[in-house]
């Protein structure tokens, strides 16, 4: 009889997997879990070849996997279809944050548990929002492109720079990422935070920004919840988005609800690309509606060349702060997610199944978590 | 009789003068003093024609000029042999922060008196310091050059991406901007904040520090003034550099002086581009002892092309976040700093000589600051 089998999809190392051993994400380095799932008995397959749905290496390997672990940042889709040909697969893990790659009501018909390693990399992330508002907002990209290609010329660079401060800034979803990126921004001295969320923060999570806020700048009350989105972009020099990819959150910002945002605003979407209709997007930036625009997950990933994030700029040459889905994975968040899926593994080897409550998103047939909580 | 003159000195805004009427500091828009400076029966001179010293529109000009208003992002040197050359010389105004480009010994012994706009953009080159460290650690500029560029490699810039979390940042100098700094990194959870300053902070500064980091990250203490510098780098994972330029702070950061930094550490420099060794730096990050090197300082300014900063970068091809000399010269910045230019010569042309103490250099022959306090 066959060893069961655990299907690891990763991205491609190559010489950067020898030129750097902390680089435990890719296919090279499979997370450092290989001898811990061969001493349970089971077999580790890792590939990289994930696409097209039907004829990859993942396909192939389906019929036999009982775990299946990906990454947000090289994503496997773990469709219906997928799941259809997975007879024997109990168990996704997301090595990271985002199961949006998992069709959960698929898994959950199945009773197939989808799990990730919450906390591994909202730090990680938090960080990248904050530096990509900094970046658009104090214009980074053209100064630097100056910089490098020659000339001096100021102007240039100042006409479509600002500062943080005294900018109102908001939230849509104010969960683990969404809560981080507040607390960063609180000493930028910002005229308000604001958040949209299906639920209120905790009181004391509340009471901690506009307590911060008192101390660096002597005034609290800050931070207010709107009900409405609406409401809420039309207040915001800087919106960004931190919720998970979801029916209720799939292409939310599309033309219309760009056009409730103020004029010159910023947006920023490290959440999930698809959350954004891509080209309305790209229009706002490029026609002027919008001032500019980062983020770095896209739709779908890899992202091909001719993805319209790749190539818009404002009418000042800027307003473009894109990076490939690669704010999760600084060499700081592998270590953590890989740490977190060999946790995960243990508890179902062992069949304890006790799983960190707030690493499911997904378990016997329902969703686990309240961040999906507004997918409707 | 010919009307006292005030000679001002600005970058070009050429067509984005036009486009940006918010752009204050540019030749064309002359901060919006014109009619304020003739509404008090002087002549106001404006020109970007600054070098070579000697045979410049400012050379020409000095021998009337009572005032002279300058400004960091494209100075006008303001030598020896210059106010030796404008004997009615009496105030020197520089409109942002940093008076260095005036040979301050020189101005003393003439007993002419160098103001600046204390605080006007403060805030402003926090914020760039928080961007430069940011996009450094997290390895932006290679992720965004990817993203325009096509392709998606993960681990390519992966292998050299870094949480800020955890890291321990150092700062040079800790008056308004050192300070400004750490206040904005506290919430970002560093393993330790440390400063080296000729005088400790007042207590109730570094208690906020203390106590932030207690409200965020559920531990007080984590700021200290460390006396040696060398013992400083030697512990620290970041560097920032905000002290003024004087005799005690030129080309500080050579070789030897680096090569008590962390290898694979980040320096970051908004201060003055003279306190480092220009190749001393980019030799650093070539040859793999730093990680990275970002600011917007340079020496001279306009940089040359062939200036070593345009094109050092380290072997994965990232650590260089270096911009022109923008960070205090946001449109916002821009607006208070105009404003406070007006404020000083308010105070002149009515001979109140109501100076705000914190916006003097030096006057009646001696300094004023204890900022240059340590410039010996």
């Amino acid at each position: 009889m066959s060893k069961p089998k655990v299907l690891l999809v990763l991205y491609e190392g190559k010489d950067h997997a020898r030129q750097e051993p902390k680089l435990l994400g890719c296919i090279e380095n499979e997370l450092g879990i290989r001898d811990f799932v061969e001493s349970y008995g089971y077999e580790l397959v890792s590939t990289t070849s994930k696409d097209p749905v039907g004829s990859s290496e993942v396909d192939k390997h389906l019929e036999d996997a009982e775990v299946v672990i990906t990454t947000p940042f090289y994503p496997a889709y773990i469709t219906k279809e997928r799941i259809a040909e997975a007879p024997k697969l109990k168990i996704c893990i997301t090595a990271g944050v985002g199961s949006d790659h998992v069709d959960l009501n698929a898994a959950n018909e199945r009773k197939i548990t989808v799990a990730e390693v919450t906390g591994s990399n909202v730090v990680s992330v938090a960080e990248h929002v904050v530096m990509t508002i900094l970046d658009l907002v104090r214009n980074f990209v053209p100064a630097h492109e100056q910089a490098m290609a020659g000339g001096w010329d100021i102007a240039a660079v100042a006409k479509d720079t600002y500062d943080l401060e005294d900018k109102v800034v908001a939230t849509v979803g104010c969960g683990r990422i969404g809560y981080r990126v507040l607390e960063r921004l609180v000493a930028f001295n910002p005229k308000k935070l604001l958040y949209y969320d299906y639920q209120d923060l905790p009181a004391a999570a509340a009471e901690k920004i506009n307590k911060a806020s008192e101390l660096f700048n002597g005034k609290g009350d800050i931070l207010h919840r709107v009900e409405k989105l609406e409401d809420m972009l039309s207040q915001a020099d800087v919106v960004t988005i931190n919720c998970p990819l979801h029916e209720g959150s799939k292409g939310l910002f599309n033309k219309e609800m760009i056009s409730h945002m103020k004029d010159g605003a910023w947006l920023v979407n490290t959440a999930r690309g698809a959350i954004c209709i891509e080209q309305d997007v790209a229009d706002a930036v490029t026609l002027g509606k919008l001032r500019g625009y980062g983020g770095d997950v896209w739709y779908p990933q890899p992202a091909p060349d001719s993805h319209p994030w790749r190539h818009f700029r404002n009418k000042y040459g800027g307003g473009n702060a894109m990076t490939p889905h690669v704010s999760g994975t600084s060499l700081d968040a592998q270590a953590r997610y890989a740490a977190g899926v060999k946790e995960l593994l243990r508890a179902y080897f062992e069949k304890t199944f006790d799983y960190e409550p707030q690493h499911l998103i997904v378990i016997d047939g329902d969703y686990a978590t309240k961040a999906y909580g507004n997918r409707k």
